[in-house]
């Protein structure tokens, strides 16, 4: 190819050559969040460099890259005369049922409720429409930072009706799910929710709430759940810190 | 109360309120988001903000910095003599059944795919594992940058069996759903995936391929999907811009 023996053509070749290692360094750093996440390296310290390279058949420098964006996302840390440590830890969420948060990480630790807002306000419009209620009426509003072993999780917002949400009010919540105090009240399971997630930058003020750098990735959760007579009982809003959660499920072809 | 008499009292009183009305304004910009992503303002203008303030009994200031998170994350825009207009919009993205992003993007317009890499590999060591495939195998890797009508959605790399993947190097991977090609080559529907979701902040080079800006809030899907005799055949790592994608479903309380 002539073309490449051209000067001009130099700074073209170095780029395309630094587009693919780019390339390679966030396909190999995929890989090893994936053992990372799922406790793959002994004692969490990762193989060293020279090994990583052989293992993904990857130049070194394409594996010092990778490191780097798996430091820069604080999954792991190099710490002088160990090598590379996993540093970070994400917990699994499932996405196959519907349970409450202490219930999920129940293996992982206790989960502590800080409750920043609890009280009744009048229910903004869409939030009357999405629980089934008059325009005028109250609502339980509930916030509350939640934390896994003393470190922040998620901040959590919740909305219910009066006339389930104020039976809250004498609940222990700082110790208990939402979930499990509702099938308490209501004497049995609850149904089914419709969730949403999204991924979003932290603004300034949740940042500063749940510890995180501003503009941090949040795993954002929209999840309206219902008694199993079809009845809407709890609407929440969910930030969850993204790298402290995944969440994982399996999906069918066939309906 | 005494205390807040004391001038010191006073920043403390002035912080709390601060940091009240920082939290509902969160409050409301995440009422805001729904009705934008699903499509609840005629023509997608917002209502003025005297109507927003009223409907959600809030303040004007409040209404002001929920209306300025939204900016922030670019689902609105201030239009001189219109008023506030959804900009952004965000696909759904199911979470009830697996399919490809053509087919649950079908409504919303056509799906382009930009090849950036295609060519087989020496299989990575855990990619190997993970396709059931011995340690010095080789695999396909595609590598393809997704766009919803002209507009980059995903980046998609995805590592398949050779047996499988060198099939579909003379397929129309351009215009075409990988599950598509897969289905017309096995001769039968896929059976199920196991995924995984997490929200990362986007590395400097794969927000310049999703010219998204650096440390934009990507949601990042892992995905290993299996034939339905239960062999793995499409191991993925999909990054899709959090601005322009949900994805919703139905969680059960019994299993």
């Amino acid at each position: 190819m002539p073309a490449e023996r051209t000067p001009a053509a130099l700074p073209v070749a170095a780029a395309r050559r630094r587009r693919l290692r780019a390339d390679r360094a966030r396909q190999l750093a995929d890989l090893l969040r994936h053992q990372i996440l799922t406790g793959a390296f002994p004692r969490g310290v990762l193989p060293l460099e020279d090994v990583l390279a052989a293992d993904h058949h990857a130049s070194r420098n394409t594996v010092r890259q990778a490191l780097d964006l798996l430091r820069g996302e604080g999954l792991v840390e190099r710490q002088p005369g160990v090598g590379t440590v996993v540093v970070g830890e994400k917990y699994p969420h499932g996405l196959d049922r519907l349970q409450g948060l202490a219930e999920i990480l129940r293996e992982h630790g206790r989960v502590t409720n800080e409750v920043r807002n609890l009280g009744p306000v009048r229910a903004p419009g869409p939030v009357a429409h999405r629980l089934g209620l008059p325009d005028d009426a109250d609502v339980l509003c509930v916030e509350r930072l939640r934390r896994l072993n003393g470190l922040p999780l998620s901040l959590d917002l919740s909305y219910l009706p009066m006339d389930v949400g104020g039976e809250l009010l004498g609940c222990d919540l700082e110790n208990t799910d939402v979930f499990r105090l509702l099938e308490r009240l209501t004497g049995g399971p609850l149904g089914h929710a419709d969730i949403t997630l999204e991924a979003v930058n932290a603004d300034a003020h949740a940042a500063a709430v749940l510890q995180a750098p501003r503009g941090a990735a949040l795993l954002m959760l929209e999840r309206l759940t219902h008694l199993p007579c079809g009845r809407p009982v709890d609407l929440e809003f969910i930030r969850f810190r993204g790298d402290r959660i995944t969440m994982s499920g399996v999906l069918r072809r066939s309906p």
